[in-house]
C-alpha cells in the first residue's frame, strides 16, 4: 500500500515531491532492511546513510544520495528542512514515513528521522595515483588489513579525516566500508577520506614500486613509535583485532616500532593504536 | 531442577566440586541475567566478569570471584581447567553448565564458556590518597566525566592500563563500570586501573587541594596538546561523547589544549582522543 500526495512546502522554500510511505509491508521498506546485510548492498551497490550529521557531511562532500526517507515527528533538530530541500535539489527522491515504517528501517536505537541511500564508490590503487599526483607532501597513507569490527573501521576512519590522511587502502576486507555500523561510527567522514580496496598482494607491490616506506606496529620492536622518522613517504599498517598484521606485511616492513606499554595488558585497541600513529606522522611533520 | 555430583579430576590436578546446571528456569541463572541490568547490579553489589582472558587479568590481580560458571563444549583455548583450579582454590564455587544454559547468562555471540560473579569495589578519594602516597613521580590520573557508552569507558580503561596511570576518577557516572561491555572493551585492564567514582564538584575540590593541575582539550584552545608542559602533577578531563567537558570543569582548567583537526570532522571519538592525551604525558616524562 503506498499513496502518493504532493508534500506542503518545506521551510527551505523548495517544493518537494514527497512520496508518503505508511506500511511496513511495502516491498521498498523490505528491501531497504536488507541493506543492513552485506550481499544485499554487495547485489544493489547502495548503501544506507542514517543520521543528520552523516547526511549533511555527505552533500558537503557532493556525495550522490539518491533516496531520502523521513520521519518528520522523529527530528532532533531545526536544520532538517534546509536539508532535505539540498538532497532533493540534487534530484533525490524523498519518502515521507510514518514513525512506525522509519522504525523499521532505522538501525538506530534513538533514530532522528533521516536514512539516505546512495551507490557505493569504489576506488582503486590507480585512483591512488591519481589523488597522490596533485600533492606536493611526501605521501600519507594508511593501510588497514582485515579489521573486523565496523566500530574500529569507523573510527579509523574518523581519525584518518581528523589528520588529513592522503588515502585509507583496504586490504583483504572482512567488515565493507558501507556496513551501517561502519557509516555511523565515521560520523560521515567516509565521505573524506578516499578508501582504496584491493588486495594484500597489490598494495605491497604498489608501496614498492612507489617507494613508500611501510610502518609496522609491533611489541617486538626496538624502538619506539616516537623515535622513528615519519617525514618520510610512508604507509602505516595495521592489522586485525586479534591477531595484528599479518607475515606477509610485517616481513616488507621498513620501519618496525612498539607502543609502550606499561600496564598489564600487551596491546591497544586497534583504533586508538591507529590514531597514536597517524597523530605521530602529524607532529614530526609540522 | 538442579542435580549435584562431585566432578573429575581437572587438568590442574584440584579435585573441585562443581555443581552442575541443566536447567535455564533455575532460579540463579534468571538471577544472573538480571545482572545485565545496573538495577540488580547495584542492589548486589556483584557484577559478571566473562571470557577467559578477563578473569585471567582479574586472578592475576588477586580480585575476588565468587562464583564461576563454565561450559566445557565451549571452550576455546587449553588453559582453562588451570584457571577454573586456581579460580576454584580461592574460595569460588565452580558451577558447570549446558550449552542452553551457559547461552543464555552469557551476553557474547561467541562465549568461550566462563564467566564469574564478583563483588563490586567502589574507590573514593580517601583511596586516591593512599595511592598517591605511594609514588615518587607527579601525580597522572585521568577524569571522565559522565561517559555514556560502555565501549568508549572501556577502550579508555585499556589505554589508562598502557600508560600506568595512577587513577581514573569517574564523575557524575552515566554507564556504571561493572556493566558488562565495559568489562568486554577494557579486555580485563578493569582489574589494574584503580577506579576512584565521586562527584565533578568533590574532585574538583579534591584536585585544587592537592594542587593538580587540570588539563582540558577543546577545538578553541590556543596550544595544541604536544605544545604544553605534562610533567607537571597533571589530571586530564574528558567529557561526554555528544558535549564534551561541562562549563565546570572547562572553566577550572588550568591547561588548554587542542587536538589538531586537519578534516572535516570537528572532534575525535572521545576515547581516541584520551589516548592521545595519555601518551603525550607519557611521551613528555620519559
Amino acid at each position: 500500500m503506498r499513496s502518493l500526495y504532493l508534500a506542503a512546502p518545506t521551510q527551505g522554500g523548495n517544493m518537494a515531491v514527497e512520496l508518503e510511505l505508511a506500511s511496513v509491508q511495502n516491498q521498498r521498506i523490505k528491501d531497504l532492511v536488507k541493506l543492513r546485510d552485506r550481499s544485499a548492498r554487495d547485489k544493489n551497490n547502495t548503501f544506507l546513510i542514517e543520521g543528520y550529521r552523516e547526511l549533511l557531511r555527505a552533500t558537503e562532500k557532493n556525495y550522490p544520495i539518491e533516496q531520502l526517507y523521513i520521519c518528520r515527528t522523529l527530528f532532533l533538530g531545526e536544520n532538517e528542512e534546509t536539508l532535505i530541500a539540498s538532497i532533493s535539489s540534487r534530484g533525490a527522491q524523498i519518502f515521507a514515513c510514518s514513525e512506525e515504517v522509519f522504525r523499521k528501517i532505522s538501525y538506530r536505537d534513538r533514530p532522528d528521522g533521516l536514512i539516505g541511500v546512495a551507490p557505493q564508490c569504489h576506488l582503486t590503487l590507480s585512483d591512488l595515483n591519481d589523488i597522490l599526483k596533485k600533492k606536493k607532501t611526501p605521501p600519507f597513507l594508511l593501510v588497514a588489513e582485515a579489521i573486523e569490527k565496523p566500530g574500529n573501521l569507523g573510527t579509523i576512519l574518523r581519525s584518518s579525516d581528523a589528520v588529513g590522511l592522503d588515502a585509507l587502502i583496504i586490504c583483504d576486507q572482512c567488515t565493507d566500508i558501507y556496513n551501517p555500523n561502519v557509516v555511523r561510527a565515521s560520523v560521515g567522514t567516509l565521505f573524506s577520506v578516499p578508501v582504496i580496496e584491493t588486495s594484500s598482494k597489490e598494495a605491497l607491490k604498489w608501496l614498492q614500486e612507489h617507494q613508500i616506506g611501510i610502518l609496522a606496529a609491533t611489541p617486538s620492536a626496538e624502538k619506539e613509535f616516537t623515535q622513528v622518522d615519519m617525514r618520510v613517504p610512508l604507509a602505516i599498517a595495521v592489522g586485525t583485532e586479534q591477531l595484528g598484521l599479518s607475515k606477509q606485511w610485517m616481513q616488507k616492513a621498513d620501519l618496525q616500532v612498539k607502543i609502550p606499554m606499561c600496564g598489564m595488558a600487551d596491546s591497544l585497541n586497534v583504533a586508538t593504536a591507529t590514531t597514536l600513529l597517524l597523530y605521530e606522522v602529524l607532529r614530526q611533520r609540522k
